[in-house]
């Protein structure tokens, strides 16, 4: 599984830069973003989009396996058979298809009707929450976290996150294990491709489940990784910003740790704080 | 046009607020997040679905205007027949779903087909940004927005967006006139929702083209935010934080004044500095 050529996740570019009132031309750093299409197709068939994604470039084989783990298309690494870029015509274009191959049929037609039109009378609230336990394991107990270690995530997961320094436009999300140990960071424009990301690199690694794991985000909480989280089985996530009400809602629903607002030495707890030891 | 009922963006919730070790159960306030789906049909036409988004409820009639506009799907209010929430049974989800009724046939088919399932091979870059200009009038000359004008947005953004102080956790896009005077902001978890709610609320009121409009957004801006921009004859937009490198690609295609790292007493010009009157 060959991934994309090193260093497309950064481009350069000219920018006026203008400060107290000086103007001077100069180089800068963006993060790069790009549209990617996952196609998936089983035994013998044409493999067909699910999905464009507007991501950043780089493990995009592990955004690909991720999306398909936190969308609950697929459980395990052993269904997977193969994961490429689009062969032809030689074109940087073609790095922007990845095409996962399935050992077992795959209907992508029901897959895109579910995805992409679902009436939302009924996705809310009630109908939505019990939507996703169709495709969650309940989460077990999972671990107890010391608030002490909880208050170190964000610091590491800065630390170890080296485009954000670069281009200042990317969100982070890290998996650690309990004792705050950092097992995997992915960087992306999008807060969603971030968590696919490293939710991936983990079933690829051939680490799933993943219940013991903690994720740490760097911005807020929304529905989106509250569901994500509870698809691939993380049973505690954590936050530098606030939650939504919907995630909030969910994670009670789902029996997942929600902590938000972690920034020096507070955080908040907004479900299922039982996973979170506070003594000194 | 009745919008939903007052006060359903900010929900109440208890958590358990932990700082320096000591925890005490407290109350607090969660950006509400719902799903929205917008529905569209033409005269004597069964409203189909068009679009399914997770938004801050609140401004639900501008935010399906804005998105029929900057996806290049209506081009004028008088388009537009009427906007209503759906009516049976009567329930909390009727507030999350909105109609829109439009004086003229409308394929909702083609629409989903095209939002939903366009390949990647080819979106991207070159392909992309002339699918773009397809939808765009061009952008005009525009504006000419002095420096000092610029520095100016951020506190007048940030001043005028209540929900934000009360949660902490939601986007904001304001729009500017050339003298900094705002027109109208929301806010809403989602960027690109609140870009539209803007745009929706600019349409609704009859006050577009916006050809000399500077849109001011919260955080980054990324290529969609762009694209938005432009299909609504946005010139400028500027941003707290970052660009990424499709949006800065794009707005240089399009003629559009990219602004970023808007902070303090500094800031990038990333694309099409001539809109920005650099003299004291």
């Amino acid at each position: 599984m060959l991934d994309a050529p090193l260093r497309r996740n950064v481009t350069s570019a000219r920018v006026l830069s203008v400060e107290a009132g000086r103007a001077e031309e100069r180089g800068d750093r963006l993060a790069a973003e790009e549209p990617m299409e996952i196609r998936v197709g089983g035994p013998g068939a044409e493999p067909a989009p699910v999905a464009v994604t507007m991501r950043t470039p780089g493990a995009d084989f592990e955004l690909a396996a991720g999306f398909l783990l936190t969308e609950g298309l697929i459980d395990a690494r052993e269904v997977i058979d193969s994961i490429a870029y689009c062969e032809l015509p030689p074109d940087e274009q073609n790095y922007n298809v990845v095409t996962v191959r399935l050992r077992r049929p795959f209907d992508a037609e029901s897959v895109r009707r579910n995805t992409y039109t679902t009436s939302s009378c009924g996705i809310c609230g009630k109908a939505s929450l019990e939507q996703i336990e169709v495709r969650c394991a309940a989460l077990g107990d999972g671990p107890l976290v010391p608030g002490s270690t909880v208050l170190k995530l964000p610091e590491r997961l800065r630390s170890a996150q080296p485009m954000f320094e670069e281009t200042g436009g990317l969100h982070a999300a890290g998996l650690f294990d309990p004792h705050g140990r950092l097992l995997t960071l992915r960087e992306d424009v999008g807060r969603h491709n971030a968590v696919d990301k490293v939710a991936g690199e983990r079933l690829l690694a051939g680490a799933i489940p993943l219940s013991d794991g903690v994720l740490m985000v760097s911005g807020r909480v929304s529905f989106e990784i509250v569901q994500k989280a509870a698809v691939a089985g993380i049973p505690v996530v954590a936050a530098v910003s606030a939650p939504s009400s919907l995630a909030v809602r969910a994670a009670e629903h789902l029996g997942m740790t929600v902590v938000g607002f972690l920034r020096g030495d507070r955080f908040n707890v907004y479900a299922h704080p039982e996973r979170i030891r506070l003594d000194a």
